[in-house]
């Protein structure tokens, strides 16, 4: 099974206007939300530490670094942008596989547009190759790959960067061979790193690293034939006993964008369908000072993951259940500036925190929540979400997204104009100038 | 155990005085070797593909490409650098882990030497705390790691990168840690792209990434706790179930620098001690016509590696047996010219190699070989090699390095001053002044 030789061909070969509709509108959307993630990030403590590193190294100021007044050259940018994309854990998550697939993916598309001449829409087909490879690596290579330990956005993202950026750039099937090659033997990324301010440089590297690859084959420098599936090549040696034959089943007829979400909070999954509840229960509670009691029931996986009364730093409360509703009665929001050290700390927060408690329903779905709440007053009031808003049978509306843009945006850098912004992501493929987006996206 | 905090306290508080006298001057030789390799390859195919496709990303002019008139920043220098030492399969071998230490550990030092005011002490002090890194992980690792399929050079390479560079920014132990944690997550590079152009893409990334994980952590991006030994750590998900205990074993006290070898051929360490042999019957030939057959007898090995009658590219013949014997008497060398594709098909090289024929001989030990000849006028000839120049027990001299560096050289870079070039690093430790070294290293 030639799985690198197949895979090469069909990303050499395909056409834009053979991608589905639907598929190009999710592209859209994941973008909305990249330049959201993006935008929110790009002054987090991680990248203001990573700017500070690399300026001594930047290149030609030919690229932006999406929501800041720096340029760069078009590598650094690109590992910069995927750092900002992703550093907030609200980037978008294709379910099947856990992967954040746009954080590697576009970042390095978006800095190639700003160089060459470069169509928006085949920056957009590019970016749809690019997560399609990706994702079809890791689920291939899952679950083994992850659960031995490795950060499968950073180790498969690289090679949907590298495809991605291979096709903007034209590269026949033997040299998206060899971008891909390079890209595998620059695959990295450790989950022990999580948690830590250097999850970021797993991340950030596979945009980067990608790119490189790309911009490597293109002049030439030569791979292995058989970089995914040979003997001691990716799946041999980083998955488990994959054979990738699934790589390239169905190529070009389904599509993993279509499996691709969105979170309306920055905190886990799990949590989401509870802060769902708490929203929904707030204008009836009125005052918090009403509130007694606050009772939630979930699947089993939402104890396990996130019954966490006492968190004393934003990144714990991520994944705290209490805090969360907390946070969402107290402020009627769940957003990144509720899950900032501060706010963690805050007396109120911490007093409200303790009056929660939650109990296991394994006949509740894990995407599922019930939230009750008892008032001083005595009075119960209850709230049932059936799924959690984000999830793929609830998705968010464009107009939602639109919002957490607005939100994230204003947060991270407000100087952006985000209705712009946001109308040229959704008309990109419309435009021959493709770098416009980029240069709406620069802080002033 | 708490490898990673002993480690980083380790390397946080070694004193340079510390280092025994024969460990200093061992660390001089391999800096010989390497920038006599980088001279060598600086101006290989796969360095002008790199060079071509970085160069629109070049940084500020801050740090030299070693044999060339380029300049760049410091990170991308320390990838070139670490490429051209490399790219030749000429470089030093650390026998026990087959590691080649100094083309990922050396480059970010000089690198960062050009930029801050380091002292030679310094520098040489670093890159034997960086060898002594990288070489006690693959071995901790060894065989597990490589036989999976790790090119392991690049995977433990930027682990000793991130010690090296991390000493020579004084980092503290806890940042020290931050930095092995940062270069983990960066621990890339499959066997399968050897035989290929990307083989270079791991190697110089090792040097760079180790480099990268430095300077973030000097900035202050935190890792995780044991980003070595820890749950999802680089052991765990790298290695086939080893504890990396031995990493800190008698950390101090022996040093991994004095199983470092150099190769005196650009070709499989099987065959030294036959080209030993040739090029010590070859003054008894005088004219190669009279060659009529040439009979090689080593242990079994060698035939299993190299037995390689027909051949047709400078790579394939570094693993041919019947090549290095017809190059040794045809051209009285076996260098890097000898193993270029011109050479390998070159009709009077064709003729000589099918003279050559060879048989196992399992009491004759893997670095010795005998080679026997019939003239064409009946005489025999025998030669008995017991130690290969370049073996542990019969290490090239100080003035054997500084022959093959002039080769090099002059084969790579012949505008550099060779002489000063040779001193500047025999005295690297008595000069304040490092960055001289690279100033003399520049192409003119």
């Amino acid at each position: 099974m030639q799985v690198t030789e197949q895979l090469a061909r069909f990303l050499a070969t395909h056409r834009p206007e053979d991608v589905p509709e639907r598929v190009r509108h999710e592209a859209k959307r994941s973008l909305v939300n990249f330049f959201a993630t993006a935008l929110g990030g790009c002054r987090n403590e991680a990248m203001e530490i990573l700017v500070a590193a690399l300026a001594d190294c930047f290149g030609p100021p030919h690229a932006t670094v999406i929501g800041r007044s720096e340029r760069t050259d078009a590598l650094t940018a690109t590992f910069l942008n995927s750092v900002s994309a992703n550093v907030l854990d609200f980037d978008d998550t294709h379910l099947r596989t856990v992967i954040h697939p746009t954080a590697p993916v576009a970042p390095g598309l978006f800095a190639l547009a700003e160089r060459r001449s470069i169509s928006g829409a085949a920056l957009l087909h590019a970016f749809v190759l690019g997560v399609e490879v990706e994702c079809r690596v890791g689920y291939a290579l899952s679950p083994g790959h992850y659960r031995r330990g490795w950060h499968i956005t950073a180790t498969c993202g690289v090679l949907g960067a590298a495809a991605a950026a291979g096709k903007l750039l034209r590269l026949d099937s033997g040299r998206m061979a060899w971008a891909l090659g390079a890209a595998a033997t620059q695959s990295s990324g450790l989950i022990e790193n999580l948690g830590s301010m250097s999850k970021s440089v797993g991340v950030g590297n596979s945009a980067r690293n990608g790119l490189a690859a790309a911009l490597y084959a293109e002049r030439g420098l030569s791979g292995p034939e058989r970089p995914l599936e040979g003997p001691r090549g990716l799946a041999a040696v980083m998955g488990e006993g994959e054979d990738l034959a699934s790589v390239i089943d169905d190529l070009g007829d389904s599509w993993e964008l279509m499996q691709n979400a969105y979170k309306p909070y920055p905190n886990g999954v799990v949590l989401h369908p509870v802060v769902d509840a708490c929203l929904e229960l707030r204008p009836q509670v009125g005052d918090v000072a009403r509130i007694e009691r606050v009772m939630v029931k979930g699947h089993p996986l939402l104890r396990e993951r996130a019954d966490r009364p006492n968190v004393t730093t934003g990144r714990e409360a991520q994944v705290s259940l209490q805090h969360s509703v907390a946070v969402a009665f107290l402020y009627g929001a769940a957003g990144v500036k509720e899950y900032s050290d501060a706010c963690v700390n805050d007396p109120a927060v911490l007093a409200l925190r303790s009056k929660v408690s939650a109990e296991d329903d394994a006949s509740i779905p894990a995407d599922a929540a019930v939230v009750s709440l008892r008032t001083t007053s005595g009075d119960l009031l209850s709230a049932h979400i059936a799924h959690a808003r984000g999830s793929i049978a609830r998705p968010l509306s464009d107009r939602e997204l639109e919002t957490k843009f607005r939100d994230l945006a204003a947060y991270g850098a407000p100087g952006v104009d985000s209705g712009r912004l946001i109308d040229s992501i959704w008309t990109l493929d419309k435009t021959d100038n493709s770098p416009a987006v980029m240069k709406i996206a620069a802080q002033a």
